[in-house]
């Protein structure tokens, strides 16, 4: 059994994390730990979850038990407790967007301080599964990639290699949940609901995210316009990928054979021939891409969607966790989260 | 007092129409015609709405005593009522597509048929009021634009000019209202609530119609490739344009002042610097555009918000009929619609 | 023209009100006060407004200009301000429930405190026109009701007389915006989006109010059993009062006229034959009510709908300013909020 | 492992008894039976069902190899199937409402028609596991209760024996599933979203089944006032049962006692302290209870919460059949439906 833990427990991702973990049946609850619930138990916090566990205070020591650490704590404050918990041996997989840029140069652009762990921010693996499997494997530090990233990256990998030069241009709508328990005026019911805005319309912080790995896809620096918004709905991205194509573009059906072939062995990956809907991955570890050619444009259409909290967050720490410990990788991912 | 007619009032352009004639200052109700709903009461079968009125049967010649008919019949019909209209005299507004596209070539190509009024197609005014206000003023037929038209021509009249060679990208999100009352498997709450997705990702109608104007705006044939997605309210359409620009992407400040110039007289355009979300138009006639430049991927995002009921349709057309009838353009359009 | 203020003009009630003064013909805004927002534009902080105004800091000096406040302080709190300006010459319509309660002794046990002003509780005026028009006409100080109490009130006031002993059972559902613009975790759209629950069980504050109001109109201490509900909506509350009647159950025509007889003259009040939805009277300051008999269980049902921000706040302040002033009732509360 | 058939399997019940079923360790799916879509896959129709099937046409011949069959037809129609497969020597549970009223006379009365086997309504078993799991376990055929019978029945049974005389009310709030798939003008998006509606206000026809269980509970004919409303969300039901005490309304405690010892041993009726919400039991087969005095007004309110399709309809024909067959009662209904 392996022993894990949660860090910041008590966030939508720590919460998704500590139900998907209960219920793994290679997994052994090791600590779940909070900074405002200390005490208090699991059920009362979250009544829907019936999870007879208590949140603790978290100290290096008391984790440091554990053969795997999901750290879920905020930007900018995650790369403590991780190098940390790294450096008493403990696996990591951070939530955060500490370590999921590569060059810390970018990180102090973005974030507005030098990362103080460079060297950890070398050795971090960016754990999408589809893209890093192997690396994942080997890893004492996983960057699990944020949900944006996550919809917008398997969506554009099968035919990275063939874009034209240009800008893709990626347009995602995100459910609420996607912007944390914090009650704020822009999570109020009363400004979401019968609602629809874009925000952060240039310069969204997952922008740079998505630019590395693109570029690393498409073997070039690729500029990415990136929008996101903010959905009147609970859980779920949508992401529609314009790309434009060099050499033509293909039929529909070459495309979808493309992307089928692309994917085949992938557990969490359907390429489906409808467009897909939020419903269909709510509350699962899937990804469903479908891709459209539209030749007047000069472009491909490719639409994906997942569960912003699973796939594009605690679903996939699990599938890496399974990777990393050699588990079968859709080890309890089955059902819904 | 203008006496006006509402044909085909009991969808949801029709309900709207009827909504806003019935407070106009300057115009009496003459009929209000149904196909489903004849004998029976507009409170009746509207709760909302308080309107002593009753739906009648359509026929020319009861219609023929009005000085404008608001044609709400569907694609494919409604271009039989509007060319008897006109031949009794009756000035048309046609909130159908039968009108919209300039060629009547294209309009068999996207509708199935030959158009059987090629002159009436010819002499109809494309009736988007910021672009055509004055043919509008003396036209015996207008062809009110297309909710999602409306939302995407506003965005980028601005700046069409300057458009690089290459595709517009626009990507549309709607209220389920502008699917229409017909109860079906996509309208049924249970399909739509907590979810979202694209439809007819390629080739919805109205991309032929925003290739036409766009081109009309550019000056030359513009591929556009157009997105539409049904969002979980009812009321609404954020547009995000993608505007590849020639010569260089200007900065924010010098965008807004561009936009705010060219709408400078519009009662119903208004030039925002915060990205606008649907509450901010919904029930008004009103379209808010906000323009920002995103340098780094070569060009412009413009988002647009209008309710697809009003500007998108109803209030559109009572905003022709001022035009048309010497009025106040905003007259009968202030408040909640 | 009426100089009107609005003290604590940022919550939703201080922002409705805004928007139905600003539009109301026989009135001049004179200050908008705020605690969080002083210097800042309501167009501004409220987008969906179109209002030209700024707020201002609170002074009992400058609000003395008036001839009539409006105080949208919190509950405990308001009774500082209305004293002070009731003092200073200014007719006051209190939106709090400081002087609500006609015996202060029941405010201390609700409250938790001494009410200060036990002069100003007994001189205040219950602000339900349809109940006390003419006291409301001559009042220095107007307590505007709760928006629970208004929907109970309405639904049961044409059959107190006849109520048998026993509880009055009252079931009523809200939307969100009655809780207030804070952002809690109540009030998250994680929270409260497909999702239901009662709150407040036993025990709601609201229902030393309605207890106060039914036993005068009954005649006798009347129980009231109130639960409240929260909806995943924006605005409305739907009431459900369960009345057991002395001396049999009438029949529903008999029962709908003396509903419609008792408000045949109430601008405000629509008494309909089909069970209203929330839809009916949402932005309106109208109520409507539907009365039901169930002979089979002894009692009657009446059901009744309002806008808990319009006729349960801030639209029914405006229509007690109307009767204070002399004017036509419905000035300015005609179309949408 | 038991043969397993759905007839019907394309409504909403059918759809989520696919999907139980598909899953649990000890059935065999036989055959799936559908009107409209025979020939179609499972997730052609439900995308989000992950589910290798194909719906098949209706035959006694072909369902008459199964050992249970769950029979989903509508109510006046699904009695003519579930004789024929009870005669064929198949256990059928029926989820609608043909063989839940005991008395065939009762039937008549509600249904307009002479039941044609007054026999089976004789031997039919009422399908509430809490009630009556002994007959459960023997009977051929079970009438699986209504969705709002369950919720109330579950509220009232542990005080049932301690009512007063005199009605009781049951005000229930029901998501929009439970009005069915078909596509109506009640269940199109813009008439439920945002809204909220009583609807059935006297007379819905589960009023018949409640009384008659209540009834069988108390020990004497009860008078029931029983209103439902829609809600809009998806799944789930919120009933408040204000419950008339004789002899005195005890504390908090005891009766939180009282309902905690009387379903001390039931797999899935939770009793919380907290009053509880739909997003609890949302895609389970829980029912969360919650008890609370109302001593002021001399009654017992009790809140009760369930899937409507899950307790409320397929998870309960599956926790019959359960036990049924002798399984652990639980199997398959672990996790989210």
């Amino acid at each position: 059994m392996i022993q894990a833990s949660v860090v910041g427990a008590t966030g939508y991702t720590g919460m998704v994390l500590s139900h998907l973990l209960s219920r793994h049946p290679q997994v052994r609850m090791h600590a779940l730990t909070s900074r405002s619930y200390v005490g208090r138990g699991v059920a009362e916090v979250f009544p829907h979850l019936r999870l007879d566990a208590q949140y603790e205070p978290y100290s290096a020591a008391r984790v440091a038990g554990s053969d795997v650490a999901f750290v879920c704590h905020p930007h900018a404050e995650a790369h403590l407790v991780a190098a940390e918990l790294v450096e008493a041996g403990v696996r990591v997989i951070d939530l955060s967007a500490d370590f999921r840029l590569r060059d810390a140069a970018q990180y102090a652009e973005w974030y507005g301080f030098e990362h103080p762990y460079p060297d950890l921010v070398d050795e971090a693996v960016y754990g999408l599964p589809e893209l890093y499997r192997e690396r994942i494997a080997a890893a004492r530090l996983v960057a699990n990639p944020g949900c944006y990233p996550t919809s917008a990256l398997l969506a554009v990998a099968p035919l990275a290699k063939r874009a034209a030069e240009g800008a893709v241009i990626i347009d995602s709508k995100s459910g609420v949940s996607g912007a944390g328990r914090g009650a704020t005026d822009k999570t109020h019911f009363c400004s979401v609901h019968d609602n629809f805005k874009a925000y952060s319309e240039v310069g969204h912080r997952h922008t740079a995210e998505i630019v590395q790995e693109i570029s690393l896809l498409t073997g070039r620096p690729t500029p990415v316009s990136f929008t996101p918004h903010l959905l009147p709905v609970d859980r779920g991205i949508l992401t529609v990928v314009y790309l434009p194509l060099a050499g033509g573009v293909a039929d529909a059906a070459s495309l979808h054979g493309l992307y089928a072939d692309f994917y085949a062995d992938e557990p969490f990956v359907e390429v489906v021939t409808q467009a897909p809907s939020l419903r269909e991955v709510q509350w699962t570890n899937y990804c469903r891409v479908c891709v459209r050619p539209d030749p007047a444009a000069g472009l491909v259409k490719v639409i994906s969607v997942i569960d912003n909290l699973v796939k594009g967050a605690s679903g996939q720490a699990v599938q890496n966790m399974n990777i990393m410990f050699g588990l079968e990788e859709s080890l309890g991912l089955e059902g819904k989260a």
